[in-house]
């Protein structure tokens, strides 16, 4: 059996603006150490999934970042989006190439931008989704074991239903009630009461074969535009007609496409693995180590009454600029060439208004030309 | 009569810190709109006080300043200080100087870095003091009206005691019973709940005899001093005697080394003449007009939810850098080349702290080299 890894690489990480940028979005960028969560996440798997089974889905304006991230990489392993169309379209371009490979490999879905702390558990975990997934009857995800009630994630409602236990490590191995959406508050805490939910993480084990067979079921149209794609595979016109043919797609996630309607989706809970998504300024002093009163600072930086502060500045190397804070606490601080971004940290997520605003204020001038 | 204006040009404006630095402290800055502070004392002052007979007195490095922004100014009118020690040594080595000029003329001394929205009643009320003052038996000051109990000035208390109604305009004249160092809130409370206590401004009307025989009886060390100094007006070695001298001298303030002292104290209560003294990050606010949710921007700026936030950025007109805010209330951001500080505006009286620890910082580094 195969076992292939795909690493999504096609998000925009928007709420990691103003680091994060459409050219040059987070996956690319060194966050969390010296090398990029691209490479990480390629590193991270690469015990399990030799290197040239690991294929990278990534837009056309990145595909020059990849390269340079991973030299290693044979060229045929990146595959390009020609747009982004969500996680379903993605998830069926690459079954379909990988069908040409191996039908009955076992494909391991990555998001290619997330921190994992503890490694070598989430290998054994993938390594018995991977072992259950090989039968071809089932579709596995892992679902993060919730250690808040988060409201920035949907959930996982697992069937108090043991199916079995993981090969190699005894991980329980549930069957999935239903996929909640991001659940406000008062819902997240309840979910957290009752148990049995889990983070949707978006990894996903599954045969190549079976996803390809789940989709034809429930995303008939898209299922038969990815067969038109793979007809043009190998002629000079394979470009222009994915475009063409990618361009007409509803954008949707694997998660609603499919996931949501199949009854046959097992969820393998994952415990406390250090898992993060990375999702946005505030997740970010949970993933890096903080001083002793919570700032995590990566600046030349003088602070008086300074705490639990994010502050991130690219001049941070070369002490040219100072950031000097006074009476500040859950501040995030991103300091870059040509923008400077000041917020409350509990607003974290809704950095994207200000991408909003200047996108409108750009349009509106654009407009007066 | 001659009427003198003795403007004091040597203050550090830390509290103004990153913009106001050391080289450009900030009654050198157009902090107000087109004109630096310096320019709009001397500008207000204009039409109470020929230009010939306004005087500046400022610390030698930045002579260069005054003479690139009052371009009309006679040099001889410019008073170099050698180095800061207070405002009684300025006050003397002025007074000293004008003797020469007119012994009995009124010196209107005023600092360079204030803000006045009503300078026609700021013009009468001087004007008034004057008068007073020409007499030659007292030295006068404006205390301003308190709207708050505020707690970053002196107060000074009058007598309620009627002395003289102002000539031009019938404003009171008070006789000061003492002088109040900055209290804490709770006696800042009481001063405004009793009455009858000012602001002490630093602005001060005197006729030159006056303050130089108040100066023999109350701090005759540096009246002698300042006698030694004029003996050698006009020699080749006037500076350097100067220099010899005055750095001999103990720092200190007119108003404790002889107001507090001197039993021949008035008072005239300004009323509300929009005065502020631009002290900090938080005065600005209050200074410059700001929008509908209190806002006192001066950047390229997209804001969320903001509100009662001070917010500069040095490229506010070239309009390359972007600020961005989200969820914040009463924030100063102050955004220079090299320094960006963020500060919750109600610690603005404690920016010096910033200063005290990069000066330690920089004395380690040299210690260690």
């Amino acid at each position: 059996m195969t076992r292939f890894a795909v690493i999504m690489a096609g998000g925009l990480g928007e709420r990691l603006w103003p680091l994060s940028r459409k050219e040059t979005p987070k996956q690319f960028l060194r966050l969390l150490g010296e090398r990029t969560l691209l490479q990480q996440t390629v590193e991270r798997i690469a015990l399990l999934v030799r290197r040239e089974d690991t294929y990278i889905v990534v837009g056309r304006q990145h595909v020059t970042s990849v390269r340079e991230q991973l030299p290693d990489l044979p060229l045929r392993n990146i595959l390009v989006e020609p747009m982004g169309r969500g996680t379903a379209p993605c998830v069926g371009l690459a079954a379909t190439r990988l069908s040409r490979v191996d039908p009955s490999g076992v494909m391991i879905v990555l998001p290619a931008d997330h921190a994992i702390a503890d490694e070598e558990r989430f290998l054994q975990l993938l390594n018995d989704a991977a072992t259950v997934a090989s039968a071809g009857t089932h579709l596995v995800t892992l679902g993060i074991t919730p250690n808040h009630p988060a409201t920035g994630y949907g959930y996982i409602q697992a069937l108090n239903h043991f199916v079995a236990s993981g090969p190699s490590t005894g991980s329980e191995v549930l069957e999935v009630e239903r996929f909640a959406e991001k659940p406000d508050l008062e819902t997240a805490e309840r979910f957290l009461q009752e148990g049995g939910y889990y983070w949707n993480s978006g990894m996903f084990i599954w045969r190549v074969d079976a996803i390809l067979r789940e989709m034809k079921e429930h995303m008939p149209k898209l299922h038969s535009a990815l067969m038109e794609i793979e007809q043009h595979a190998g002629t000079p016109t394979y470009e222009e007609n994915l475009e063409r043919i990618y361009a007409k797609q509803e954008a949707n996630s694997i998660d609603y496409g499919v996931l949501e309607k199949s009854e046959h989706v097992l969820v393998i809970p994952t415990g406390d693995i250090g898992w993060s998504d990375v999702g946005d300024w505030s997740a970010l002093g949970g993933v890096l180590e903080t001083d002793e009163v919570g700032n995590l600072i990566r600046a030349s930086h003088i602070g008086v009454d300074t705490s639990n502060c994010t502050i991130i500045s690219r001049h941070a190397s070369d002490k040219k600029r100072l950031v000097a804070t006074l009476g500040l606490s859950d501040i995030v601080i991103i300091d870059t060439d040509d923008v400077l971004l000041v917020m409350d940290k509990s607003r974290a997520q809704e950095v994207k208004k200000i991408l909003k605003i200047q996108a409108a204020e750009k349009e509106d001038k654009r407009n007066l030309e």
